[in-house]
């Protein structure tokens, strides 16, 4: 733990659940004298031994910090915290990290701005544990300026973590859900080739090499459909949606006859087919994004 | 084009579709002689120009080389060319570059037993215009004699891209389904994600640099979640699958609020959803391979 010193600025967290707590220990870490406050005070026993101070009540926990971050389990439970304290949080920044969507979001930010306080509104894309270390990424929208002023605070979170997006509240929640679509895309990909392999007794551990070339190469492709779908043109460079279409009844049948699960390939075949029917047939796959622009018919 | 040297065998390919006359232009630009047949001699015109030997039979094709590469448009194609000169194929190595199914791999390996043919299948990962360059990848499955015997012939397709996997011949087919089910979960990921964010204005280019950092860091992944399905044993070192339901719900909501296709979110809920009723959600995300493994009830 470095020591205290006058250039390290106080902060607040309010809630101390797993991501909470482990919030207050990274700041702790960094030597910001940290103030923290739980519903239940139990759970600062150990942040306290550490050098933390436990506030009495949310509002002194306020305003003991001019950077208060508050990670509860939802918005609801935000607001019944906060709104009781919204003349203390006036000209402070308030910097959420509790998970939300993005409407939730930006009606929180409205709610900030009515009771004067600067608001950024954050994602984490760590796990607890991951706190404090160079692999905790975490997302900031809302005013450029709050995030430039308690960006050195920030850091404690993660060195190299702390990224900036947009004014638009809504953008952290957004790109947190985004980011979140893609690994789950890669590793059900992934599942469903293992099962596939696994009726011909081929070990995951020995599909894994190749998966991950696989994926290396596919993540070449993602750069060159984005300027696509940015510029909403689609010629095909490479493969065509009616050969996806092809290959994806391919996996289809294959995934059917061997036995397994065949509701993603079903699915990704179905939407390619809308895509085709559409009049993208010729297209490229960027052409695609159409689909997942509109809700199913 | 390399001159013509005594150590570079003789090939035969049959098939001169867009992706068999890449294949012959790569053995002919390799210095192999090549002799090739299609079932319209035109499509050899320019092959022949650049020194291929237009073969005036099937019969008189297979009987050219030790190695016969076949290239068609399906399965049934392959054997009708091919049973009336079975007794031609005896003795030599055919390598069936045909797509198709694992069954009918295997099927066609049982075939080529009964007329004494080695018989190699395999998947091809790339597009025509790849063929010969460093971005071609080929899987190989049957015999490993035959593919070391025709390695260096099998290169010209690719140099570093000749992939030998198993004595299975259904293995080239599913590695093909596998890769292409990562390709197709990786890309429909991203959609997602810019489908989401685009709502709020963000450019997909914009997204491309945080969706591959999420895409590299899920890469990660996969090789321990392999490690772990092949143990049979899902321990959470990360989330856990109720924790995945949870991050699932609310890509769901954010998708149908924002007025986004929730199609694939949705089945991915489902899976998770079943998994953890299954007994599964305190386990990590790759205990889902059970839900992959299994038909829908």
């Amino acid at each position: 733990m470095s020591p205290i010193s006058a250039s390290q600025s106080p902060v607040t967290v309010v809630g101390l659940g797993l991501m909470g707590h482990a919030l207050a220990a990274a700041f702790l870490a960094s030597g910001h004298p940290t103030t923290v406050w739980n519903r239940s005070a139990a759970k600062a026993g150990d942040l306290v031994a550490g050098g933390a101070t436990l506030a009495g009540s949310i509002k002194s926990a306020v305003e003991a910090s001019p950077l208060v971050v508050v990670c509860v389990s939802d918005y609801d439970a935000v607001r019944a915290l906060l709104d009781p304290v919204a003349s203390s949080l006036a000209g402070r920044t308030l910097v959420n990290l509790t998970t939300a969507s993005s409407t939730q979001a930006r009606e929180t930010a409205g709610w900030a701005a009515k009771i004067g306080s600067a608001y950024l509104d954050g994602a984490i894309l760590a796990l607890p544990q991951a706190i404090g270390t160079a692999q905790a990424t975490v997302l900031y929208a809302g005013p450029k300026a709050a995030f430039e002023e308690h960006e050195v605070t920030l850091r404690a979170l993660g060195e190299s973590g702390a990224v900036y997006l947009d004014e638009d509240h809504g953008l952290s929640a957004l790109y947190d859900m985004s980011v979140l679509s893609i690994m789950w895309g890669v590793l059900n990909g992934f599942l469903q080739g293992a099962a596939l392999l696994g009726t011909a007794n081929v070990k995951a551990s020995t599909f894994a090499a190749l998966a991950t070339t696989a994926i290396n190469v596919t993540t070449g492709y993602v750069s060159a459909y984005a300027r696509q779908i940015d510029e909403g043109a689609y010629p095909a460079a490479d493969a065509t949606i009616a050969v996806h279409v092809g290959g994806m009844e391919h996996l289809v049948q294959e995934s059917e006859v061997l036995g397994v699960n065949a509701e993603v390939p079903k699915l990704f075949l179905e939407l390619a087919t809308r895509a085709a029917a559409g009049g993208r047939a010729d297209d490229s796959y960027a052409a695609l994004i159409e689909q997942f622009r509109n809700p199913a018919v």
